[in-house]
């Protein structure tokens, strides 16, 4: 089975795993077959001198038909 | 005093922090002295399109006696 | 608009982003105009066989006035 | 002359050139002007204690138009 | 606001800033918008013993909507 | 299900994957359920001014009962 | 000579060496004795699709006096 | 010849050299064949403002029995 | 207990050992409550084909009052 | 014993192992007492939609005599 | 067709891809075929608090015959 | 003044600054006008289960004469 790799920055107001969960959902939106994510980035964004929030890149791999 | 290192894969439908706390807690199982960890990687698995499961890869250094 | 960088460790008992949290709280009392933060390295003290104090090193930007 | 860059992950029985391969042929069905690729990560899959699949995480350059 | 991420080579007679301005600009051709970009990598052609084209490989990151 | 990671270098006289291959044999003399490897380096020896033998350097992560 | 080091992200819209060449303009208002930097990051601003300014982060080397 | 890899990190109030020496004395207790080590980090403990302790995490690399 | 991180390079003519030893001297002038350092890079001039200075650079960690 | 590292780019249409012999072989014709390679990089060219040949980059250590 | 590389530091006080070209410059001087580079580095000195030169580390790949 | 790098592993009995020495001294013997180098990599061989030697992996620079 072939994957394919697409990287998505998700964001959330609540955390890292949330933010990562944010990029799963919109990736969800348009690929099919998703399988398994990879932490490439933890950020986050200052508003007011606090965490307003947080930002996780990831690699979103899904497998793709080869027939 | 000497420390060793073991390298874990923890997971928790939680989070990445409670990945990394399984990860622990099963090193806890078979290795004393355990001191700190360091996170080497974050990942997760998809299932039906929703993350399904958070991994932490942790590396877990732990004391050891010399005499 | 330029930028400086200062590098904190921060800790909490419940999870990566409440460290990472707690170091922009403490870089927010003595610089001003923070933007955002990055992930260096994610760690974590372990007291008796438990995770004790999550911790989150990160590269906090603010911006700086030329004039 | 531009290029774009996609990440695929191949996989064979034979070995690591063998996985790359089959990345390549499965890129080629959907992109044209395919023209180098380098290897991002090596795996495996381990079925019954031996490697049942070789994988191979490849980064695809090709040519776009810029007409 | 969720971001994707794409990476170009763009190239440049004039340096490296051009190349990574012409992978923008060609990214522009086909994707909306386009946020900022990092440098993922430096490389460049050498014709007759001189630089004859400098080649800027950039990951580019771009809004997308969620409704 | 929690994986723990322990480190080999396999060899062999005929390629890369026929030596990661190797280190994966050895490691399942000795421990049980393995289930994927990832190569973390990949090296030869030479003898005579030939490569003698090609070198794996290989990440294997097993399954460990939590019970 | 000990030295210090002070990280910087400078910007123009000109290209990489101009936005190096005001990260040093800025840290030289408040620090003496600068000697050299190197590149951590090279990055831009998009507005309006194109590229509105050039961004490099630097790493600062200043001696300090010992006495 | 197939290699094992564990890690340890050894201290000394010597120097470096001293504390990767003291890693390997270490694991010679409880491991044969020791091979050869590679550094992995290099760290140290301050108390009272000065350096107390010098740390060297180290792979040491050593020989399994295949029979 | 929050950290901040400040980078130095100091020299010796002695060794590696030493020239961390002098970064964390002159860090000691200036800052309280250092804890621990971790070497970033290692260096040497040469002065008529000799290596006439050994230079590391490293991440001084100190405690600051969250207060 | 000292060595010295020599940084070379083979390839072969039959895979990465025969790509790294080939950069050792071609080394071999005019550097004596070579010992051991590590690879570097790992790539491949695309004719047609289909893989033309692989590349190895590999550094390869060879003695020197000091006297 | 072999390639070697050849690691070389080139200076300006234009910018860094004129530091790149002037690396070329020199290695063109004693090496024939010269193909291709890529920056390894970028750094620049600090002379009366301005920058005085750009610096680029590229190494500089170059084919040779096999026959 | 543009400068060429060669790469070199000295060893010691000694320690790893001594072996750093070592193959500045051997690269001294057939190239000049060292300037200053870098370590790439600190490791060590292990004879009858103790460190018998000491290797540093070291870029060395050096100036090269553009006339």
């Amino acid at each position: 089975m072939v994957q394919k790799v697409t990287e998505v920055v998700g964001t959330s107001t609540q955390g890292f795993a949330a933010a990562a969960k944010n990029a799963v959902e919109v990736a969800a939106k348009t690929v099919r077959n998703l399988r398994w994510f990879r932490v490439v980035e933890l950020e986050g964004q200052i508003r007011e001198q606090k965490v307003s929030e947080f930002k996780a890149t990831v690699k979103i791999y899904f497998d793709i038909e080869e027939g």
